[in-house]
């Protein structure tokens, strides 16, 4: 009949960060702080004690940690995890008798009313715990009791009450059986920092050679240094695996191939191999795992693209025909999405009865990788396969691997994108591609900022793909280059481009396409990689300033600032532990100077009045204040300050 | 190793309304349109079918019912309960292969490409599904494959596709073995309508008699017409029980009552019996049920004040010392807020061992006045009594008596104030005494009309007391009443007054303090009830308005105006079926009259451009327009309009 316990009466509610009810574990960074807060209270006047119990998933013993009252019945908890992966945690707290025996006793003596009564019950508190504690505690507390009452005089006492090791004691309720309120156990997951910091350079190996040759893993170990040299951490790229032969598109996605067009690396599988083999062109495994190695050497880290997919002549439709889906002519059913037809590509049915044998091969697909060296996959199209395949394959991937990390890339519905990044997506490609205007973009990075998003969509930021040539940077060519790097890099903490048609400005699109023509998806292109451009001479340095600020290997505290001009944006950024803000000014007109007065609050980063700031991308340094400050920006010379806050 | 079910594909989030995972139920009205929602999507391109299913909990079978899709993958369900109490619903999805075929074979057909083969897939489809079947399904899905087979040409073939008895069979999920996604079981709380749109009036019995006499239950009855004449369905009376005598406060709160006080109601309990007997002046057992009888027969409901405390000579105290916290002097703790003492007043001990029939006395109490006739308890000072107590009582209660309502009043920190709604009380006592301001009011109304507080927490609007005189009303005199009546009549769907001193304009306080002085809390007083006062007639005509038009029914659907004067609030509510829309301009200032240009939208419920509005308050008419109205409000005369828009 009475099903409540019954004792128990402090409430903990609105526990964060908690994902759709803890059905997925929040996202934190290793090495960085994350705070875990709840609303705790208890009917009446009592004092409350508020714990935090929690645990790396692979330790038994929970730690114990008080939380802290900020406001408003709201306690927090912050603490930096040490290890990746997954972290358990809980809230614990109680009614606390002894903190609300003192403060209540200190009241009425303040108030000048007689506290003899208060402190005998006092006593009676304490002769309580006594009697419920062993050994040492026990005869601490009993030796406080002898003490209270031969205390001369009501000094002596007060001083007593206050008594650290009393206090110690009297203050571990889990010594008791005082009735404890329990939230249920919560995760939280803990990434290395580059799931929140990386810059990625996205390049195909087959146009990596010269003299007309197919690009080879060689080609792209040479090129390392060069991209390394840009600032870029990441080097992704596009599947390397042997190219389907039936079905294979043609130059500019022409539907017949010709006997020499190489094939798009995203149809994946042929009489050569499938997803564990390389395309032979590229190289041997042994070529493969060298790159990783020069990679390493140079402070990288490749990313591979992992698309699963099979061309029609991928050994798995012969070998495993239970994990497709057949139509009623006896062809397998290519992808499409009705009336647009992919017949190069054939999806895997993830409603097949034989769900548990696909799942396990393509768990073994990235296992492959892993042991190749590869540490950072690029998921293709994650958002047509299964979310509940994702949320197990990650978990399973990084059980054994917690340093693994998944990028999204996933273009589609806002509900499914969040779905991917729940389901354990360390990264996830975004809607920044498309989001120009400066409502726009404030508007995008005020939800990617804030809860709940921020606790589990870390936003990965490119001005450009393969697949995409946004109609801002066709039209505006070097100059909108400039706008929309400078943007991803300082809004997002991670951002990548595909080069080298980005810093080289190529942006030819199919005519009325958002796409690039003569797209290397389909062909092998070569290119001036050392040409000069000004595209690359300022990656370079937003690449550095982003490598030497805090403030910009993170995206989450992030501030707007009213500018009167709609095509200048304006924020700054404070990194974690204060030390270093910047500011960003940044003309969104890619054609036009534009000049405003961008206004800053009365204190920021703590500073007031006068300061100086200091252009890293210009080299200039200017005196700003709290209040308005001129700027003029001109998309012929540089299209933003990035100015350092000294 | 794999946990996650392997082939359903769907997934269900954001399901509302849910309070804090599912822990309390969500609150709804009785014959009233409430509306479930969540996000529901799968991977890829496939169309998905959705199901809520819904019970009353007294019920065995589920009703099965489509949601309907709106935009960005929300599905929503609304409904009315027909009855009060608990409705038990989840949601079931499943992707829609039957529908993913017809969609993507029109737009193949559309598209003019050949669909030989999708029609064979169709069939094929129709083919496996029959197998699943029995009886008249299954001899209709077979006729209809021959009918395909056989079907002479395109044109009958789609005619075939679009078969409306094909559909209802295909789009019957259940009866197949498609993998289902289904979301936890979540509950959803009934209540009957006034639980959200009620109008209360407080009185002290004791007050009600005449020469000198303490009041009784049958002077109280005799006021009864005068009170539904004015509009009020609710009778709120003090605690009624025996008044304690030891510690018992005099006139204005004394520390020592003379012979004659009679004491505060709320020190429950002395020799005559505690909280299930009758305080012996205000009359018998069969005065007080012929008092209810008197109110239903007016069409009204007698609201009974439970206060879960004790006078020190209650006879709880001798007969359950257990119940009790005592102290080390032997007495009982008596009510404090150190250094505040209230020594006529013992809490119960939410923490004693003996918690178990602590808890089945106090809900006998409750039981013991809904067979006297109450179904509304006002209940005092809620939060100082344990939220799972309170969790337990309410569903304990309600699941005999589904219509008992429970008034929280609370006035404390909002997370107390949440919480206690949580925990199941119908209608709260809110911030409203004390918000004042238009960005105050403003402010509020927006946090109590918006999730989540919307899905709990139902407000009720009182401007005074018998504890709280806000210096707005004692300052601002009859002016400031009548804004504050009207305020709390047309913004909250439930609002109270404490008579007759609120109609009387009766405003003094003790001196610096929000209090009435010579409060009826410690003596009796007297009042010449049938005094004409402005105050009254204004009463009288709000809560006749409030009855004629359903947009202030209810307290969600408000929208604040803007308005170029900061004393001037203007918003407008539209019921739910949006047969009734109301605006309503309110003069803040007592002291002067204020101007102010109103704009309304481009469209408002439906209307554009120029429209009479008939303002029922004072009967006159005006053409009002989109756009700015021009608005002067006298508060010597009326301050504000209450506009009907016609």
């Amino acid at each position: 009949m009475i099903k409540v316990p019954g004792r128990k009466r402090v409430v903990i509610t609105n526990v964060q960060p908690v994902i759709d009810e803890g059905q997925f574990p929040a996202k934190a960074i290793q090495c960085s702080p994350v705070t875990i807060s709840a609303d705790v209270f208890t009917d009446g006047h009592d004092e409350i004690l508020v714990q935090i119990w929690i645990r790396h998933s692979t330790e038994k013993r929970w730690q114990q940690h008080p939380m802290v009252f900020e406001n408003n019945d709201h306690w927090t908890y912050t603490f930096e995890p040490a290890f990746a992966g997954i972290y358990e945690f809980r809230i614990k707290a109680w009614t606390d008798a002894f903190r609300s025996w003192q403060k209540g006793l200190m009241k009425k003596w303040e108030a000048g009313m007689d506290i003899d009564v208060e402190i005998r019950n006092g006593i009676a508190i304490v002769q309580e715990r006594s009697e419920q504690l062993k050994g040492s505690n026990r005869k601490d507390l009993q030796r406080w009791i002898r003490e209270m009452e031969t205390a001369m005089g009501t000094e002596q006492q007060l001083r007593l009450i206050h008594d650290t090791q009393l206090s110690a004691i009297m203050l571990q309720p889990e010594l008791t059986d005082i009735p404890c309120t329990e939230c249920k156990t919560y995760q939280l997951e803990a990434d290395r920092q580059r799931a929140l910091f990386s810059t990625w350079y996205e390049l195909f190996p087959r146009s990596a050679g010269a003299g007309g040759k197919h690009g080879t893993f060689k080609d792209v170990a040479a090129l390392i240094p060069s991209i390394r040299h840009m600032g870029f951490d990441v080097l992704y790229l596009p599947p390397v695996h042997p190219i389907g032969r039936e079905k294979r598109k043609g130059k500019n996605n022409a539907l017949i191939a010709t006997e020499t067009d190489p094939g798009s690396p995203w149809a994946i599988g042929a009489r050569e191999g499938g997803h564990k083999s390389l395309h032979p062109e590229l190289g041997s495994m042994k070529d493969f795992k060298q790159l990783v190695k020069t990679a390493v050497k140079h402070d990288m880290e490749i990313a591979l693209d992992i698309a699963l997919q099979c061309a029609p002549d991928h050994p798995y439709v012969k070998e495993h025909p239970e994990w497709f889906r057949w139509r009623a002519d006896g062809t397998v059913q290519h992808a499409e999405n009705p009336p647009k037809k992919y017949e190069d590509i054939l999806p895997f049915d993830f409603e097949s009865e034989a769900w548990e044998s696909l799942w396990e091969e393509l768990k073994s697909i990235f296992l492959f990788w892993i042991d190749a060296g590869v540490k950072i996959f690029r998921v293709d199209n994650p958002h047509t396969k299964s979310f509940y395949f994702w949320q197990w394959l990650i978990r399973e991937i990084k059980n054994e691997h917690p340093d693994v990390l998944f990028l999204a890339e996933a273009f589609t519905r806002p509900r499914l994108m969040e779905q991917l990044a729940k389901a354990g997506f360390s990264q996830s490609y975004t809607y920044f591609t498309w989001r120009n205007t400066k409502e726009e973009i404030e508007t995008y990075m005020k939800e990617l900022s804030s809860a709940p998003l921020r606790n589990f969509f870390r936003p990965n930021f490119w001005p450009n793909t393969p697949d995409i040539l946004p109609p801002f940077l066709s039209d505006g060519k070097e100059n909108a280059h400039l706008i929309r790097l400078l943007l991803a890099a300082t809004l997002s903490s991670s951002y990548g481009i595909y080069g080298p048609l980005f810093e080289l400005g190529e942006s030819t699109p199919v005519s009325g396409k958002e796409e690039y023509t003569d797209n290397e998806k389909y062909e092998i292109r070569q290119w001036q990689r050392d040409t000069y451009t000004k595209i690359r001479e300022v990656l370079i340095r937003i690449n550095r300033i982003r490598q030497q600020h805090t403030a910009l290997q993170q995206y989450t505290d992030i501030h707007f600032l009213p500018v009167n001009n709609d095509q200048i944006l304006a924020y700054y950024k404070t990194s974690a532990d204060g030390s270093d803000t910047m500011i960003v000014v940044v003309n969104l007109d890619p054609f036009h100077p534009r000049e405003a007065t961008v206004t800053l609050p009365a204190s920021i980063a703590g500073r007031q009045y006068h300061f100086a700031v200091h252009d890293l991308l210009s080299g200039d340094r200017y005196d700003w204040h709290t209040g308005e400050n001129y700027v003029r920006l001109n998309p012929y010379d540089l299209p933003a300050h990035i100015l350092h806050l000294q």
